[in-house]
């Protein structure tokens, strides 16, 4: 089947590569002559202005959006221009689902349908399969099912569910329809957010193994504002982390592709010393949280994640300065230099 | 090599089959004498008093005690007023670590040795291997290295991490010795720290996903106090539950086995029907937070998922109650009858 | 000066009631004629319809406007047609600052003006005077100072400022011109915000006071899930809740007016027996969360205030059963009773 | 009544003030004879050895402990040893309430009274009166009644809780006698707990109105990771936060003595330029979540005000750190730059 993309990074360059393998004829566009060249010298139609990429994909069109999220409105809509009724355009990039929700209605308008694809995969995913988050109109999403099952990761990537039986479905291949447009998106979304949590989860509990040892730094601290440790002794421990994410990896409760990652980079750099602890944050984990607080569903724990990763970038700097001025104020409290 | 396993409960049970189909010779005792049949019908060597259960092991014995975390201190002490200089008891419950450093100083004073080993696998240890967190002296611990290298699940239950090569360590193969006594189940009690975030992380995120049509049901509220949701057009989607998490399985960032259990209990239980929502927790969420506090290290999420099993047990009514009161105070605000 | 009231509930009544005393003239409109004639009996000049509202009051027609948050937009709207350029409409409801935003544009179109006006004060306010947060163009809202001069408490129902001096601010007096369109209900949001922080740290604190003898009831519990307290003999206090707020409303740090509230409930009825715990929330604590998620700026106590009410309406279910459904998979836990 | 006071730091000195005012006679001790020197000149008897000090007392003595937490054991018990049975030694610091448990058990052994006195009020106290909150013997704690009274701040401090009538209670006049000992330290514990949580809802509401005009900032950042701002045009404002905490000074909700000293603070140092946003927390805040833990009761808001003065003070780092490294490894991401 053929499939045209727009946007060659990492992620568009790595679904291109992985459907050509499996036979389908990807036509390929980005503003870098240099990455579609590289594609098409792996036997992708190159093509270098958007026109010509129209041009180049057989009706019903099908195009795959993969570009910042920033871009993603504007270059849909140019396509659309270019599009004829019955065409379809994909975003598979990190898009707010509400976009999607409004393009799909603005090209449903023009006789377009629109889908979204949530990916997760990382750059493991040419190898791995990436898992696909989708929405759109149903026969839309059957007409493309054999580049989602290509994309994905198939069945055998992972034991049966104990319970299923007969027919794989679609989800236990790695892809499946979500609902109408939005979504995909909505539903990757969510998956982000979860990640979040997971990720903090992880990040939170190394930090207590971490300081297990406090108890022999601590010794004979006293002044008006710091309480001593009151039993230093049950914190004496110099743990080895890269063993210890190690061994949870066999038979752990907390097994898990996050954990995988954790413990082969503290195997590949057991201080952390190439990192300074500023965590970005992409909009889906922001996202989540917004729809939390919408849907009135608390979720402690995915905004925690959220907030621990503005914290790690200063955002609280204002509000701290102010715990600091309300402790001077009332207690006389000067702020303890930096040990 | 002999192994005497106090304590024939689920967990107890499975390491003794475990030992045994390796060749392993054990010893076992429970205060449950249907408990000490079963096992003995399948090998074991079973035995109805403490007093014939130390008679039964050859010096120097080694005991593993697995019983209700309140019953360990009284068992590890009345075992240590039989045994001899040289032995050795194992902790394998769940017991608090500050304990561990406790009791191995009373049984140093004896002349014995004391291991405490943090277990996790659950139920399908048995078939899947034991994740051993240990702690203890380094001599004792290699000592029985033998019984450990059985119980855990062994290198080829993961794929090698990158980075790692030659003669696998013993955390590639689901064992390892911590530190010192406490160590074990020190990094056992963050390991179910950890445990408890990811799994609020699921659970907050399915939450989310299970209101994702609440703009359906909230259509033409209005009163003083209840703002209406602000787009209901984006909160549409009925989702499917049983397949996201299925489709999640094989390629997502989230891929894990807590992940897993969770898509085969939706499987069995599309509604989960058969919950109430009251969950429990046993020490170890408590103890992570505690030592994060005592640290002075920040843990959000793993208290907030140990906050958030308290509150769905009931705990926070009378907070809850406050704020009402204080509403109706300042607001004139009643209660709205629950919808 | 004279001014309309759309909307006559206990806030709008008492706003009218506050003005009349100072000598302002009210023109008052609200759909329930009841409302009306109890104003009318007090002086002020009522109206059955909007034409007859608009037709009482004199150019340029300035115009409160005081319903349910759902309501006010359509209030605005229909006013608008009425009005003519030069008049001023007031919304001093519990509006979304991003509404003010829109409707002060839609409105500059028509050349009439928007202010917003966010209220603070509750029940006491006729008495005590409300705090007045102010959006909208200068000269408009300078127009109006005379009639937010009354409305506010004064500069003398609070000591002054240690480091201010001279003629008194407006914000001394109680009232304060934000910024722009939307800006006095940004303020009023946050302010909210903070109340349900600080309502929630009374809560807790009350809620940890309350369980303070718990080392009396737990003695003896011994199961494989649930470890016994580690020390019930530092948990034998049966606290005077309704002695302990009022002691600490002279002298102490957390002294305000949510504890003066708080005291006076729990003398009124100490054992909280006419609340169930479902705690409203009605958009401002919503609204500040989202704004904390796009400004990027952690907000760990205010989100946590507002998912507590959540989970006090029962929001939590399905999150916790998740749990539940979790842990029977691993563990085969079944839930335990309510007990 | 005489008093014997040990520690003249900030507190005590202040304490001997207090009570030297309303005619009480008070004897003095400090290590540092400058602070003794001090209050011999306004009347108090000095003393410059602990036996000198118990010598000055008539029986049944009475000698209060206030000094830096980390010494007031030791304090508590060389005192001990000169007192005779029947003495009375009271704990006015930031002890643990464990330790008051522990000590008055000690204590009591001896025919020595212990009493603990949770103190609140800051710089203020001397003006403004301390609120006491006190554990002991009931007849031991009449016996100090006159200097408590002396103490507390007196009833005219506020105004009469709607509901209470007659004589006025103790804790109507601000001090109160909470129960056994440890009682007064375990709410004095809890107050600052609620403390902590008062500070953190400021701070964090100050936080996003601090950042309303993000909007002008963010305009056209596109890049892969980052999403832009949905809707700058809703944060574009400048607000003024110095008369934003003075507004609501006034009339609000949020009134209360935090604001007030909120409000001066940012009148004098309106950018803060003075703190770096180190916050320090000092025993009380850490017991609070550690009983709310231990008690099973959820703490959401304390909890989290907490974690946040150990983020402030880069407790978080290493945790930033791992989730650097888990994003590296997924999704290749670097971090970003400081901006």
């Amino acid at each position: 089947m053929q499939l045209g993309m727009i946007g060659l990074g990492r992620m568009g360059a790595n679904l291109v590569r992985r459907l050509q393998r499996a036979g389908h004829e990807c036509v390929v566009y980005d503003v870098n002559k240099d990455a579609v060249a590289a594609l098409a010298a792996e036997g992708a139609t190159g093509t270098t202005t958007l026109e010509e990429f129209a041009a180049a994909l057989s009706t019903p069109r099908a195009a795959w959006v993969m570009v910042p999220a920033g871009l993603t409105g504007d270059t849909v809509f140019k396509l659309a221009d270019l599009f004829e009724p019955g065409d379809i355009i994909i975003d598979g990039g990190n898009s707010y689902y509400r976009d999607d929700v409004d393009r799909a209605k603005a090209l449903h308008a023009k006789g377009l349908h629109y889908v979204d694809v949530g990916t997760s995969g990382g750059v493991f995913g040419l190898e791995r399969g990436f898992c696909l988050m989708i929405g759109g109109e149903p026969e839309v999403v059957s007409h493309l099912e054999p580049l989602f099952a290509t994309i994905a990761p198939g069945i055998g990537t992972a034991e049966r569910t104990p319970g299923r039986s007969g027919e794989p479905t679609p989800a236990e291949q790695g892809y499946l329809h979500c609902g109408p447009p939005g979504a995909g998106h909505f539903v990757k979304m969510v998956h982000n957010g979860i990640e979040y949590g997971m990720m903090a989860a992880f990040a939170e509990g190394l930090g207590v193994l971490n300081k297990a040892n406090i108890g022999k730094a601590l010794a004979g601290e006293h002044d008006a504002e710091t309480s001593p440790l009151t039993h230093p002794e049950y914190y004496q421990y110099d743990l080895d982390l890269p063993a210890i994410t190690e061994v949870w990896r066999r038979g752990s409760v907390v097994a898990s592709w996050l954990l995988d990652l954790t413990a082969a980079a503290l195997v590949e750099d057991p201080e952390l010393a190439q990192f300074g602890g500023r965590v970005s944050d992409s909009g889906e984990g922001r996202w989540t949280v917004l729809a939390a607080v919408e849907e009135g569903v608390p979720a402690h724990v995915l905004t925690a994640s959220l907030y621990e990763r503005f914290s790690s970038r200063g955002e609280a700097l204002y509000s701290d300065k102010i715990l600091s001025a309300m402790r001077k104020q009332f207690g006389g409290h000067s702020e303890k230099p930096a040990s």
